[in-house]
């Protein structure tokens, strides 16, 4: 069979932001793999109903299913060990490191990004979506979007958690060192739904060319044959 | 020849505090390896003059010589690479991620226990050495210590550095994984600095036996025999 990998779409099929999809994405292209990119709605997952997959991505090939984005990295690792650019994690003091970008990147970073694109992100969102998805956040973080979409708030957020990130790249090209793995990707995601679904900057309004982090985001949507830096973004397609 | 390592002494020759000796000390414990531990001060550094070395840990052994905790890490695992408990530092993909957990340890974390200490600190230095630490210091964060030193801020801070540390360490009881390695030592270097000199806690008044971050530091206090935690504090010995 061909691979199949299963998003999150937008309000155009074109659209597709999550950050946890574009980890699986970055991963399949890392070890030279194509797949089918099937879309699925928050309010409908009827596509997924066939696993026991809560959310997506979730991927299917010859070899199984893996159903979380981290899964698939997993997945991709065991059965195509070193195709392509070869291992995404590592051994298991590579992984253990890995654990800590993780945490980092959804613990601490990725809150910036959400305040920084939360109401561009629901207009992104297909109509059908919107409800569900506001009205769940808006519990969770205990504010309005109007209010928690903040963008002065959101770049002190982004610039102070960017720090260490800034710290290790100006030293190497990439978190994973010489070439981009998992580190990279799971970063990554995040800067890649909020470039999709808005047209701010997380860096500023003037961006400094010489910014490791600048430069670093240039090479990741480099990567790949500039797959991230061609994904369609809301701004190319009037609502 | 005996290895030798030379470290920062403080009022007490036994008051041995710095960060970065102690990732040297624990990094030669991991090996199983033995050293003279040899005193320096901040103004006398007459000691380590036969080196270009301009500050401590200094380590020099029958192949020759390391200045830098983090040279230490790789001379050892150059050296003694299966010694003890195996690698420190681990492979290239390892090493990339290893210097994520050192930036954010040294850029987001040591500032928190920097101002949690700092008088304390001041009082566990050699007498010797206080006004030149004092003032190096005061001119660099642009304030006296008795403003730098803030316990309320200090956790703070520290609350806020911990949370990614804490969401690894909910699943894995070394930052490295099963044992500790090179990225336990360079984030419990700041611990054990802070915890020789002072008997504040970076946690609270009153610490929660559950968090995961007190369940590590236990577990670092433990490690090698107890060495970290039998190390002579400041309020061991009458000033």
């Amino acid at each position: 069979m061909t691979p199949v990998l299963y998003e999150l779409r937008g309000r155009d099929d074109r659209l597709r932001f999550s950050p946890f999809c574009w980890r699986a994405r970055f991963a399949l292209a890392h070890k030279g793999l194509e797949a089918e990119l099937s879309p699925v709605l928050f309010t409908d997952k009827s596509p997924i109903e066939f696993c026991d997959a809560f959310s997506v991505p979730v991927f299917k090939d010859d070899f199984g299913l893996a159903t979380d984005s981290y899964d698939i990295f997993k997945h991709l690792d065991k059965h195509y060990p070193e195709a392509g650019m070869g291992p995404l994690i590592g051994d298991s003091l590579a992984e253990s490191r890995l654990n800590f970008v993780k945490a980092y990147a959804e613990q601490v970073m990725a809150i910036g990004f959400f305040r920084l694109v939360a109401l561009d992100l629901v207009k992104a969102i297909h109509p059908d979506d919107r409800e569900y998805f506001q009205s769940a956040r808006e519990a969770r973080f205990g504010m309005s979007f109007e209010v928690f979409n903040n963008v002065e708030i959101a770049r002190g957020i982004l610039d102070s958690a960017f720090k260490p990130l800034r710290g290790v790249l100006g030293n190497q090209p990439f978190l994973d060192g010489d070439a981009p793995a998992a580190a990279d990707y799971l970063v990554f995601g995040f800067f890649i739904w909020a470039r999709i679904v808005s047209d701010t900057s997380p860096f500023g309004d003037e961006e400094d060319a010489a910014d490791p982090m600048v430069q670093w985001r240039e090479r990741m949507l480099d990567l790949h044959d500039g797959m991230a830096r061609n994904a369609t973004r809301a701004s190319d397609i009037p609502e």
